[in-house]
């Protein structure tokens, strides 16, 4: 259990600004002497150092512990068929770097690849961080995915992509140990990583890109499912027999919800001519621009767009009830840059929805709240899942986890 | 972590008819070391035996151990709106006696609790079972429940019942420990307990009874949400805006698809001389009679009552479509008396929507199998509760489970 304790104690340094042995032991539950021995240890990696003393209350000083931010790194590269974004982070979850790259999606994914590791390089190139401080790479791509083998399989969003051995293609462009997860997956993941007690809880994490996605996390644990494809927020059923969708399922979330989903019932609505005056192109290229225009607009109080976003807004609480009608989760927890300007009527759908009908709304209130991480937690999530497998105690080992570096397509 | 590794250990014992000390070895990963002191204490508590001699291969003659399922004995109630069922079971999981009270939803909650202790105390008076061996009483409600304090809240399929508080009323009652939990998260609790290696991967229990139930079993834990309401697979919205439910939402799919729902929509379609040729009263206190009347209809062959049957089907795969797609679990096991006879149309149904459209669909096939345990699975989980809360490995230590007797509503 030597690493377990490693792991624990190293987390209890990470939550705090400072700290002391003493308080060390209180936190973890081990005793003063485990804590001594394992701050030694980990004195002597150079992951945390000593930073000062306590005020003495007298008796003997206290010397006070705090993390070595540089004392490791992780890049994460967060895959999104429109635009993908690869972060530095720090051992202390700070992004020390980052880098947008344009995604096309009719890309051949072999180029992409190739696209992408120049990017991760030029990434480390240009930071002040020494190769041999990197962990590790951490990969999130939109489902489904085959964890187990590190492919990507069918993405709805990315057409061209079909059973692409991700990890293996980016360990060898990159010569890092890489480590894949779903984004959603991982930005829940880095929620909890970063968000210390206000993320200790059970949470949904609904990311909204280009698709819709969702991160599963039970209290102290992530809900991968079998094949590592839970958590599909934006394929929960919502209109049966409804619009086709991406997946080969009709009536998803995705499909009514999803910025191109929203766009073309905008189209179908009002026609070509009321796209026009709210300046939406309607070309499928232009999704993105489209739905920021769209979103704009609804801002500036135009009423079909709010009716718009108020239509996708009432899906997603439709969807959250019955997710937390599933999980009894509660908190949700929404991301991604695709929710810019909308925040708060999807805010108040999912409010309504979970808070007015949830079976277990006697018991407890679920909160809606907006990612702590902001814009790029995909990013940050994909980081962390490299950080996290390293240092975070209870993952890995409890859970049966993969994502500890060197599992999956290591390559040194 | 000795008593970690007890449990463990009797786990392994439990799992087989007679296992050696080297076998339990190697089945764990503990020393021999610590198999033989753990199984010398076994012995000496009574919980297991020696029950001869494994043929020698040279060398030292192997003594063989077993459970003894008289060590323990545990009492399960399902708490059901119509027929509540109470066994008594070993610590083998054997059913040894069993006993059916039928249950007015019309009753006021303490003369049911009475008439319940009446029952499990004529249960355990008239088997051989000395009450010193009970462990306690385990007892599934209908959700939503208050776990935390061992109360039913607002059950939609028990009107009378408001926040009652069932683990205290019925500890007083019977004089034993009680522990509480939803009423399909037992039935899964149970399942999983009872199958062995083949319940041992995740699952989702759908439990069909007045109601529509579910309990989530990812690999090695149960997920209970934050309140203690997680799976409430029956409240999976399946039609927006549609059906008003008991819990107060709308759409819900025990609103298509539980037997009191199917049969309203067979009156509606079909009016009441059709319902009368098919000898169904449709008054609500016959729900359970007119759904077997129904059932049977279907079985021989009646167009209307197949096509009930076929459409309540179709939700319950609509249901299990966003629920894999979520959980992103390889199988789904059927139980419930209401499911007799009907367990081919929703094995297809589940079937086909699942296996045909989940997003993962490329990486794994979706089983759904009938439930090993059979009609009293909610009984027998109930029980379960008490004796994986005291016996196995994993549960309450790892995941912070409540379950184990006397943390809740104890009086020994």
């Amino acid at each position: 259990m030597g690493g377990y304790n490693r792991a624990v104690v190293l987390d209890a340094v990470r939550g705090r600004s400072s700290v002391s042995r003493v308080e060390l032991a209180q936190a973890t539950g081990l005793t003063n002497q485990t804590v001594s021995n394992v701050v030694r240890r980990l004195l002597d990696e150079g992951l945390i150092q000593e930073t000062g003393q306590a005020p003495s209350h007298g008796g003997k000083r206290r010397k006070l512990l705090s993390l070595r931010p540089d004392a490791a790194y992780a890049v994460g590269v967060h895959l999104d068929p429109d635009t993908t974004v690869a972060v530095l982070l720090d051992l202390s979850g700070r992004v020390v770097r980052r880098r947008t790259m344009r995604t096309s999606s009719q890309s051949d994914p072999e180029r992409l690849v190739r696209m992408l590791a120049r990017g991760v390089n030029a990434l480390i190139a240009k930071s002040d961080v020494e190769r041999s401080r990197l962990l590790g790479l951490g990969v999130a791509v939109p489902g489904p995915m085959d964890r187990a083998r590190g492919m990507v399989l069918d993405p709805p969003n990315l057409p061209d992509w079909h059973h692409v051995h991700l990890t293996e293609l980016l360990g060898r462009a990159t010569g890092l140990p890489v480590v894949m997860d779903n984004d959603a997956t991982a930005a829940a993941i880095g929620e909890r990583w970063a968000g210390g007690a206000d993320r200790a809880g059970g949470f949904l994490f609904v990311y909204m890109g280009a698709g819709i996605g969702g991160g599963i996390m039970p209290a102290d644990s992530v809900l991968r499912g079998d094949s590592g494809n839970a958590g599909e927020f934006g394929h929960v059923v919502v209109e049966p027999g409804g619009n086709e969708c991406h997946c080969g399922a009709r009536g998803c979330l995705e499909a009514y919800a999803a910025p191109y989903a929203v766009l073309a019932d905008f189209a179908a609505r009002h026609g070509r001519a009321e796209a026009e005056r709210l300046c939406l192109t309607l070309s499928p290229e232009q999704t993105r621009a489209d739905w920021r225009g769209l979103r704009a607009a609804a801002t500036k109080g135009d009423r079909h767009a709010i009716e718009a976003v108020e239509r996708a807004a009432d899906r997603l609480g439709q969807a959250a009830l019955t997710t937390v009608n599933l999980l009894d989760v509660r908190l949700i927890v929404l991301g991604g840059e695709a929710l810019h300007g909308i925040e708060e009527q999807v805010h108040r759908a999912m409010h309504t929805w979970v808070n007015g009908r949830s079976i277990a709304r006697a018991v407890r209130t679920v909160s809606v709240e907006p990612s702590l991480i902001g814009d790029h937690v995909g990013a940050v999530g994909a980081a962390s899942l490299v950080l996290h497998g390293a240092y975070t105690p209870g993952w890995h080992m409890l859970q049966g986890d993969q994502t500890a570096p060197g599992h999956v397509g290591a390559r040194r």
